[in-house]
């Protein structure tokens, strides 16, 4: 189903946990924007759809190629994130600005909880009759959109978390004793996965991983590293902040206390040490032989850098910027809303393709890691090795003596 | 004093804590021994002056240079690490082995602990008349070995440290909030004071810095906290693991009840998230509004990528390698014994030489920032950005919207 573009301003927003990318797709978009030619005004709205209902908004129609070239290399979201979840009367107040700018174009970059907000602007602005060309950009570091190989943000969380697990891996040989990293992922374990390419030689590690897909077994656990530990005089655990027990329950919310939630319903995982070293401590007290001395048991975690270190994936950087621009082609090419999906061509040579879905096929779901990708004894099998690696670029030289 | 160099081994070990560097130091000392051409086998001990007790060496004669040159870019210590720290008996045990190898040569590469070990086999060797040529090669992310401008290993995790705070103030400032980070630094204060590379706005965090040079307040922590947030909106803090307080006690140690020490007598800070969850919930406690919604307050421990994260600095590479470099050249041509040193000629454009110390002069002994690299409003002054910028080399894009 196709029309004719509308004259009119464009939109551009960012919402959730930024990437290191995220600038990426903005600039894609004003670059798709431009060169279709269009669009009057190009505005970006500060802090997503509050952005919006408060009137800030940054006008991107003149700014350099130069800046802009410079602002898609930096992390994080340069308009700001947002964690609102809009109803039909926060829609209302958008609509009223953006009817005063003449706004046609509202472009979202996000993940599924994004995708949401964007189904239903799209919805309100259909019942409202007022015609909004509404579309999603994926992001998320998560990697848990449904419809998409993989989303952008994800190589380049990837390529910090198994470079983390590189440096990670030789330290705890060299000193040995047990060292546990806490990955995020709240649902999928897609990024704690990501450890597992840090390994290149039999012995390295992380020799566990424990992935929100499979239920955790706090004595299970500890009798897994009492094996590894025995053999090996050390072990390298990948944990997902996601992990549950077989009611469901996450473990990290059980014992933090933590009951801070967002306007989705999340809980807060991120932003504390309290699963690493909870479960260090238990590893301390289970494994420590009575009366010896205590069992070296570190635990760190990995946090925001995940998702903010300057360091990206260079196929990140690309998809990431090449997604904006293709949502901002389609969008005036006649479709009327939707979400760009990344589509795998093959993975050796790596090749990728576009396509657009609709909204509602993205919009609030998760995806989690298939059972091909997952193994009960290494965590991960080789098929997600072969999947993972094209997309986090070169890894760091290791030569061992 | 100088005398013929002995015909003999050499054997080279590392300790202490790894840097992203340390393998330079290791493959600078066999490229300045194959140089020099005296030396008959270079011998690497496993895990330092463990290794020569328990008789466990890695032959480096004959490693190829190509393989050495990817050791060298390894990060991590590649022989292995210990943090043992040898008595008379103990130095026994390692003459036994090294005689029996004919040793005459002794590197180890290590901080002011390791310098101690070197003084301590050095001074032994001379009581059991045993010619034994002993050099320390510094290295230390701490930057806390005196008489030095900077050590090896600095650079590096200045540099992780900067692109950690580049990434995470940007995150921060799209969503807001509070964010602490603790940084690793038991006495000295140069590796927190890194975060401040990351400003490049008036605005840019971190806004506060707490050093282990100052006594940590609490109630003034709040209060600091609320007046930058009053203003931003948001507040990134950079908190050294080593603060404490006006009577001299860890902040970190007191809370977390932690009582693990190390041989030679270092409480246990890292690997633990204890002490960014207790600032992040004093200021949750403190400055969320009676009846209000809590404070987003997050905080992040960065741990051990600080030391082994594969994203070194130039500089630092290329230094470690002389300094190592160095140590086998100037025992070679006569020293009996010393430390290698670095000293800055000047900072722009930048150049330092090595020269060589006592060990007494070095040993145990430890350096903190100075009093002009300190400001009480800022944490750092203008003179430290000078001495840490040319070390960590060029940082990432960073362009603001």
């Amino acid at each position: 189903m196709t029309t004719d573009p509308p004259r009119g301003a464009a939109v551009i927003g960012q919402a959730g946990g930024p990437t290191a990318v995220i600038n990426q797709s903005l600039v894609g978009v004003v670059e798709g924007l431009r060169a279709g030619g269009l669009v009057g005004r190009v505005l970006g709205a500060r802090h997503g759809v509050r952005g919006m209902v408060d009137d800030r908004f940054v006008d991107l129609t003149d700014t350099p190629d130069a800046a802009l070239d410079r602002v898609a290399r930096t992390p994080s979201a340069a308009l700001g994130s947002t964690r609102d979840k809009p109803d039909e009367a926060y829609c209302e107040r958008i609509f009223d600005r953006l009817r005063a700018r003449e706004v046609r174009y509202f472009f979202y970059i996000g993940g599924n909880d994004s995708a949401d907000t964007c189904r239903i602007v799209n919805e309100v602005s259909n019942a409202a009759g007022y015609e909004l060309r509404c579309f999603h950009v994926p992001k998320t570091i998560d990697n848990d959109l449904i419809e998409n190989d993989h989303t952008p943000g994800y190589p380049s969380a990837a390529r910090f978390v198994a470079h983390a697990f590189t440096g990670d891996n030789l330290d705890n040989a060299s000193l040995g004793g047990v060292k546990i990293n806490i990955v995020m992922g709240r649902h999928a374990g897609f990024l704690t996965a990501a450890s597992a390419l840090a390994r290149r030689r039999e012995d390295d590690g992380p020799h566990l991983i424990y992935l929100p897909e499979r239920d955790f077994d706090p004595a299970r656990f500890v009798a897994d590293v009492d094996r590894v530990y025995s053999k090996l005089g050390r072990c390298l655990v990948a944990v997902s902040e996601g992990i549950h027990n077989a009611a469901g329950e996450p473990i990290s919310a059980l014992m933090s206390g933590l009951n801070e939630c967002d306007a989705h319903g999340n809980v807060q995982l991120s932003g504390s040490g309290a699963l690493g070293d909870w479960l260090a401590n238990l590893i301390r007290v289970e494994l420590t032989p009575a009366g010896g001395k205590p069992l070296r048991v570190r635990a760190d975690t990995f946090g925001y850098l995940q998702r903010c270190y300057p360091d990206p994936s260079p196929v990140d950087q690309r998809e990431a910027r090449a997604v904006g621009r293709t949502a901002a082609e389609v969008a005036l090419l006649g479709d009327l809303d939707g979400s760009v999906a990344i589509r795998r061509v093959r993975s050796a040579p790596y090749e990728c393709r576009f396509e657009l879905e609709r909204l509602s096929a993205v919009a609030g779901k998760t995806r989690v890691m298939p059972e091909e990708f997952l193994d009960g004894e290494h965590g991960v099998t080789p098929a997600f090795l072969d999947y993972a690696r094209p997309l986090v670029g070169d890894l760091a030289v290791v030569e061992r003596l």
